[in-house]
């Protein structure tokens, strides 16, 4: 029913290999090694002190949800009107929330592979039915109206920037997108988890272009607290209370806790533009490093924290050589094929999230394999 | 698609009495009034100054799933392998992970009514089809194998202390459920949330009878843990791998810092049994006042922490009859609706799991309501 999700093996296996005593440098995760600002942590443990942090209202704490729609004031220069954001337990919430809402079962919708390999496992979850679109270099990996437009799809899910290649959608690409979905009634969903970690322009937010929209976020990246499960959506002004009712019964609500540290964490400008430095001081080792152990064929990410490289000139099966330089250079990365299932035995995913020294050793290591092996 | 939650509205109304200067009694709520134990917030606080509270694997934090597994033994004396307890975000988080483990679009789904409502609007939501089964007072408003002998279903879930009742399921009437269900092929999944808070007898899990089912609790409610969603889950060994897949897809993991805390909070006896002597007093109090205000019918809960109590005599209209309770005594108390769609007309749930003195205040303020009425 549910596909393996091949990263969660190999990040057991890294795991296992430090068991058992070894040294790993982690290529393979997506999530910042960084935690939560301390000022925000700082936050909950006075808050701890006098609230029970019970349930909250379904829809969020109202001053987190007026926080977000000032971020999007502060980001993108977009008027939000708050009563449009709802709070969610992660981004996976709103996965289930949006997809539930929109679509019955049976209902297909569109994904770019590659993509993240959730979104085609929740859609199965659910009784709907993911249509993989073969997305080209030519299109840095992105959906155009093209892969979609003569296809029976009730909805289209893209991201921006994309996991597992960074890539963006500027704004007429994006709506291009748009306009097709409206074309054809189908709805349009944009993940934006990654905004914030942008290296040469913005990323473009769908509420720019439209509010006939879902957009899902998390504070999970730019805000380092992939471990605290909370992140938002916006929907249509008439979607609130049908998602309402939703979250009441699915969720019951965000966690209260990781509500507060999210609502302090929005104003801790100083830590996230610190770890926002080491994203960037970690992009240009990557950008020198890659093609010193042989790794030529990437484009450099628009954001988010990974590079995806076609290893075609090396390999035809990915995991068996992510395996390998797993066991030989102690360095975890991802195979394409959780990504891509048809394409990704030919790439190899690299996150550069942690420390710079770890990414430099990381870089290190793989050019020795590379080179042992011949290949750089 | 999915029915309102009246609850919420009742402490919508409730709220904004509030905001207008009213003072008000919360019957109406589900949660304790109490925090999360003391010395597991305080863990918390430790912990977060030294580790970056990332993801954790999907099945849960090893530690909290040994130690789970341990309770069993504690409480029940049942042998539990901790390879089959899955840590998830809150019950509403298993409830997610074992119907769309369990069932396909279209499978029927017995639940007991009254019931908690999000069961069927769960169910709803992932295009499967809850069937109610019209419980009798006879059985304590508890469904009995004859009431979905007959019936087409995939599955039946069951809960015990059950919500509104608060009344259990003995071992030979559960085992004489779980044999229903294994006769005709169907699954059983028992929610045992409300474990712990028991007044008369231990309430009896599942796992006692069979290792064929789904076992399903929390921390929210004996560990005072509500807005921290975490909560776990008990399948069988050939389950666990699907459902590992499902968690990793749909949540990623529970979170981190409630993982913490529930941790901890599994230790802190002192201050669980201080709260259970609260709702100790409270249940008498309930059973002592709410006769003297006139409301007679009704059994004193085995578990959990409320009376439904039938109102007949009074209204047929118990959503109308709760709003003038509201507005007239200041109390908020749930309409039976919320939990029979069909009967809950002409009852009430109050919950008395606020503090003493406010349940006695609850209860003196519904006694001058009903005497004014004409009623007490």
């Amino acid at each position: 029913m549910v596909d393996p999700f091949i990263v969660m093996d190999v990040m057991e296996a890294a795991r296992q290999a430090e068991a058992d005593g070894r040294h790993i440098i982690h290529m393979e995760v997506g999530q910042p090694g960084t935690a939560a600002p301390e000022g925000a942590r700082r936050k909950l443990s006075e808050d701890m002190q006098s609230d029970a942090m019970g349930y909250t209202v379904a829809l969020g704490i109202p001053e987190l949800r007026a926080r977000i729609s000032k971020l999007y004031g502060e980001w993108y220069n977009v008027d939000l009107d708050p009563a449009r954001v709802i709070v969610t337990p992660g981004s996976s919430g709103a996965f289930l929330l949006a997809f539930t809402a929109l679509f019955n079962a049976g209902d297909k919708v569109a994904i770019g592979a590659p993509g993240y390999p959730s979104y085609r496992q929740i859609l199965k979850a659910l009784s709907l039915e993911p249509v993989d679109l073969q997305t080209s270099d030519a299109n840095r990996l992105q959906p155009v109206p093209s892969d979609f437009a003569e296809m029976d799809v009730q909805g289209l899910m893209v991201a921006s920037p994309a996991n597992p290649t960074g890539t963006m959608l500027d704004k007429p690409a994006m709506s291009a997108l748009i306009e097709a979905c409206a074309a054809k009634g189908a709805a349009f969903i944009s993940d934006e988890i990654y905004h914030g970690i942008e290296y040469e322009a913005k990323a473009v937010t769908a509420l720019e272009i439209t509010d006939e929209c879902y957009v899902i976020n998390s504070f999970s990246k730019y805000f380092s607290m992939t471990g605290w499960r909370v992140g938002w959506m916006v929907v249509p002004e008439d979607h609130v209370r049908m998602i309402e009712r939703l979250a009441q019964n699915m969720f019951i609500c965000a966690p209260h806790a990781s509500q507060t540290v999210a609502l302090a964490a929005m104003d801790c400008h100083e830590e996230l533009q610190a770890n926002m430095e080491v994203y960037k001081t970690n992009r240009n080792l990557m950008i020198e490093g890659l093609p010193k152990a042989g790794f030529t064929r990437f484009a450099p990410p628009d954001g988010a924290f990974y590079f995806y490289v076609d290893v075609r000139q090396f390999t035809n099966d990915s995991r068996a050589f992510a395996r390998e330089i797993l066991d030989e250079a102690g360095v975890a990365v991802t195979p394409g094929l959780d990504f891509d299932p048809v394409r990704g035995a030919g790439t190899l995913r690299f996150s550069y999230a942690r420390s710079s020294a770890d990414i430099a050793e990381g870089l290190e290591r793989l050019k020795r394999f590379m080179a042992k092996r011949g290949f750089a």
